[in-house]
C-alpha cells in the first residue's frame, strides 16, 4: 500500500511543531518586561483554547475566509483581556500575534522529513496561513515542495475540501496521498475523504501526560515520530 | 532599495529553464519511436505558439480558470493536428503533455537561486500551475519557500492579481517584492502593481539570437544571469 502513495500531507501545530512551549517561551519574553507575570503554559493554552471556536466562524460560513494570522489576532485579544492585560501597544500585540510564526519543531522533525522526502512530495496541510507556514519552515528547516492547506483552499480543517484540494493541487488523487497528525480527528477526516492516514504520537502536546499517545481511530501507521514512520515506510 | 525588498518572486518559462531545447528533446524521444521526423525546435516553438491565446481565454473570462496543464494539453492537441501527427494514443498524448514537467533550467539557476536563498523568500510567480512547479524544482533542484503565481491567484499573468495575490500570500507589499524575469512584458506588469523588477538576459530563449538580451523597460536591476543579480543585489 505504502507504495501507491506519493505524497505525505502533514499537520503542523502540535504535529511537527511544539506550539505550547513556543507560545509560553515567547509571551514571557514580551510581556514579562512589562512587568506582568502570568502563568505562561495557562496562557498559551488559553489563546489555544480559542482556535476551534474561530475557526468554525469560517467552517460555517457566518465570516469569510482569512488567514489563521487573523483569527489568532482576534483569539489573542480575547485571551489578553483574560488575563487581565491592559494597555499593551499595537506594535506589541502585532509582534505577539506572530509568536505563531516562531515555534519550534519537535527534536524528531527536521531530520524525519529530510528522511521522507527521499521517497515523497512533502507538503503542510495545515490551517496555518502561508506566510506562517514558510516561516517555521525557514526557522525549522523543513524542506517542503509546496505550502497546501486552509490558504489554498479557503477553508479550515476538518472540511473535506482542505484535504480534497490539497490533492488536487499534486495531481493526486485522495488515496495517493497520506495525512500525517497528532490527532485522531484530523485523521479521521482526512480517511472519510479517501486519504491514507499515519498517526505520530505527542503525549506533551498540551503539557505532560496531555497529547494522544496513540491514535483513537483506525489508521494505516502509527509510530512515535517521524523516524519511526520513515521505517515503518520503508525508507 | 535593495534592503526594503523581502521576497524575489521568479518568473519560469524561459527565466528558470530552458523550455525550447527541453521540449524539443522530450517531443523528439515520444514522437521518434512512432516513425515521425519532424522539426523538434519547430514543434517547441509552434506549441509554445498558442500560449499566449489559451491563457487569454481564461484572463478575458471567456472561460473559467483552469491549471496550464489543461491549456497545454489543448495547446498539444492543435500543435500535433498542424504538423500531421495523428494516431498517437492517449496515453502517449498525455507523457508529451508532461513533457512541461520535465524541462531543464539555465546552468546558472541552481547556483544563483541557493545564493539569493539567503537573504530572500524565494517563489516562483509563474503561469505554471503548482505540480508543474514542483517537478521542475525537483529536477533542478530550485529552492522554493513556496509556490505562488497563476494557480494560487486563480489568473494569469500579466493580470495584476497573479502578482499581487503572491505578495499578499507573504504578507508583504508588493514594493517588497521583487519579479525576476527574461520578460520586459512580465516586469512593466508587476511594475504597474508596485513591484520591484529585475530583468534577467535569456538572450537564445527562443533559439540563437532569439530572447531578450536586454530588457526594453525600466527595471531596477537588469543581469545576465542569476549569479550576477545576487552580486548586484549584494549578495
Amino acid at each position: 500500500m505504502a507504495l501507491a502513495v506519493k505524497a505525505l500531507f502533514f499537520d503542523v501545530f502540535g504535529t511537527l511543531v511544539d506550539w505550547r512551549t513556543s507560545i509560553a517561551r515567547e509571551a514571557q519574553a514580551l510581556l514579562a518586561p512589562h512587568g506582568l507575570t502570568l502563568d505562561w503554559p495557562a496562557f498559551a493554552d488559553a489563546w489555544r483554547g480559542e482556535y476551534q471556536g474561530a475557526m468554525e466562524e469560517v467552517r460555517s460560513g457566518r465570516i469569510a475566509f482569512c488567514k489563521l494570522d487573523v483569527l489568532h489576532r482576534r483569539n489573542l485579544d480575547i485571551t489578553l483581556q483574560r488575563f487581565g492585560v491592559t494597555g499593551l501597544g499595537e506594535d506589541d500585540k502585532r509582534n505577539l500575534n506572530l509568536a505563531w510564526h516562531r515555534l519550534d519543531a519537535w527534536p524528531d522533525v527536521p531530520g524525519g522529513l529530510k528522511r521522507l522526502k527521499r521517497r515523497f512530495l512533502l507538503a503542510p496541510v495545515s490551517n496555518g496561513n502561508i506566510s506562517l507556514m514558510v516561516d517555521l519552515a525557514r526557522r525549522n528547516d523543513l524542506p517542503w515542495d509546496a505550502i497546501l492547506g486552509a490558504e489554498i483552499a479557503g477553508d479550515y480543517k476538518p472540511k473535506p475540501k482542505v484535504y480534497l484540494a490539497s490533492a488536487a493541487a499534486f495531481d493526486l488523487a485522495p488515496d495517493a496521498c497520506m495525512m500525517v497528525a497528532a490527532h485522531s480527528n484530523d485523521l479521521a477526516a482526512a480517511a472519510a475523504v479517501g486519504l491514507r492516514t499515519a498517526h505520530v504520537a505527542r503525549p506533551t502536546e498540551h503539557g505532560p501526560g496531555r497529547g494522544e499517545a496513540a491514535p483513537n481511530v483506525p489508521v494505516d501507521f502509527a509510530a512515535k515520530s517521524l523516524e519511526e514512520l520513515a521505517e515503518k515506510l520503508g525508507i
